[in-house]
């Protein structure tokens, strides 16, 4: 398993601002996240208030930042995070491709941008998953509903039609997947239900459809369901002055942090929490 | 005397970052600092981590900043701030030139370049002055000394040097200005002494000089000689999580709230105090 010093979970405004600076300070660490930098970034039109850029584009900053990436030499590791389980003095973090060790973790996740749903947490890990590779094989030849938020993540939505027996899939866009055991449905999930394990989802129009388990694929997390125990507080991490977390090694800034969402933030709070898990680093080997 | 919103108290990335969002949420506010920015700033060679431009010199950034102010037509008042005092609902905000009438503060000011001067504090007020237009006048035909730490403040030792008797000066530059009336000094000041009112001041070489008043202009103050009551730890001023001090309506951020001294923090504090400030007046004036 490939060990590593930090892990920096997502590479919008906040995990680049922290992985610039781990990269100066000369730490081994990894940046998880897409190419894309952020959809969030990518759909806004203007930024007026980004200090030294007036009326930027999201695009042109995403544009700036991978150059700036590119010059310094960081890549992103374009795997999804799924877990991350804290082992007491080290971390391993669960990829939808393989799993790392890491001493310390700077969340940067972003908030997802729609509502979990309801019943998602109740069930996770009970019928609930967010990774095909990781539990696909569990739902051979069963049923299956899916949510994917992404074209970006049809792969997955592939992988299980290869397994189970059916797949109902939701997407809030108009998909070009197409297979015999695949139902594209036109009603959102609205609640998921069942007794110690998932049994049914319903939809916004009260079909009800029963299920061996539902795959949820969105390029963004909920970070209390990413590491357990993580003390959250109307969907935000908690953090204090330094962006440590309640759990030992774990730091969080950028939006997930609470309000404001606003891009500079995101970059104070970014070098803050890697400075702080860098002292904390250091600190810990003494 | 001129009534506005918000004073913006030094004009480093702090400073800057809460202006283009106090103008952005169309805020009635003051930006006061100087035309070089940041001193600081432009004594930096080279920025690896400034988030989308890396390897960027201090002097280029400035630039970004000028344009970028200019394009949203906010004006910089170069006037330097001598004495912020806490009217319980307003703040009246003492310039080298005039008053303002201000609802909020957000203290943007940096930390001090040297240390202040031993003795400098004790008799702040009672021999020791930072404003040569607003004390000047106590001290016509008397003794002073005068610390200047920049040739651009040197039009306050000229207005001195015609009114006082006798002016001792120490500067860590070489400088040309040339009086009757003036010595220039080649040891600095170790300390300042007196018993209710400054008597004398101490040089590095042991001389002693008896005087009737000490004047010190730096480019930097000391918050805590800015406005009275506001609560420090060693150095720094003491915020909370949304940048708040101990005095209601008064903001900081930046390198003057401690480290990490980075210039990403201090975007990301300009941002969180200037929206702190804009929520603590709405509140007020509900």
């Amino acid at each position: 398993m490939e060990k590593f010093d930090i892990a920096i979970v997502g590479s919008g405004p906040a995990g680049i601002s922290a992985a610039i600076t781990a990269k100066v300070r000369n730490m081994n660490f990894r940046l998880f996240g897409n190419q894309q930098i952020s959809k969030k970034l990518q759909l806004t039109k203007l930024i007026e208030n980004y200090p030294g850029e007036y009326n930027i584009s999201g695009q042109q900053l995403i544009d700036k930042y991978k150059k700036q990436l590119s010059s310094m030499q960081i890549d992103i590791v374009t795997e999804r995070i799924i877990n991350i389980y804290d082992m007491s003095d080290y971390f391993i973090i669960v990829s939808d491709k393989q799993q790392y060790q890491c001493d310390s973790v700077v969340l940067a996740c972003g908030i997802p941008f729609g509502k979990t749903i309801n019943g998602e947490k109740l069930y996770l890990g009970k019928g609930v998953s967010y990774c095909a590779t990781c539990d696909g094989n569990f739902y051979r030849d069963k049923t299956l509903a899916v949510y994917c938020d992404n074209e970006k993540l049809e792969e997955e939505v592939e992988y299980l039609l290869k397994l189970a027996k059916k797949v109902y899939l939701y997407c809030p866009y108009s998909t070009n997947l197409k297979d015999d055991k695949l139902t594209v449905l036109t009603s959102a999930f609205q609640k998921l239900s069942g007794d110690m394990k998932l049994k049914s989802v319903e939809l916004n129009d009260k079909q009800i459809i029963d299920v061996d388990g539902c795959f949820i694929f969105r390029n963004e997390v909920d970070p209390s369901n990413l590491i357990s125990g993580l003390k959250m507080n109307e969907g935000h991490v908690i953090v204090d002055y330094n962006m440590a977390t309640n759990i030992k090694g774990v730091f969080a800034c950028g939006d997930l942090t609470g309000r404001p969402y606003q891009i500079a933030k995101a970059l104070g709070q970014g070098n803050i929490a890697i400075l702080s898990a860098i002292e904390y680093l250091y600190k810990n080997r003494k």
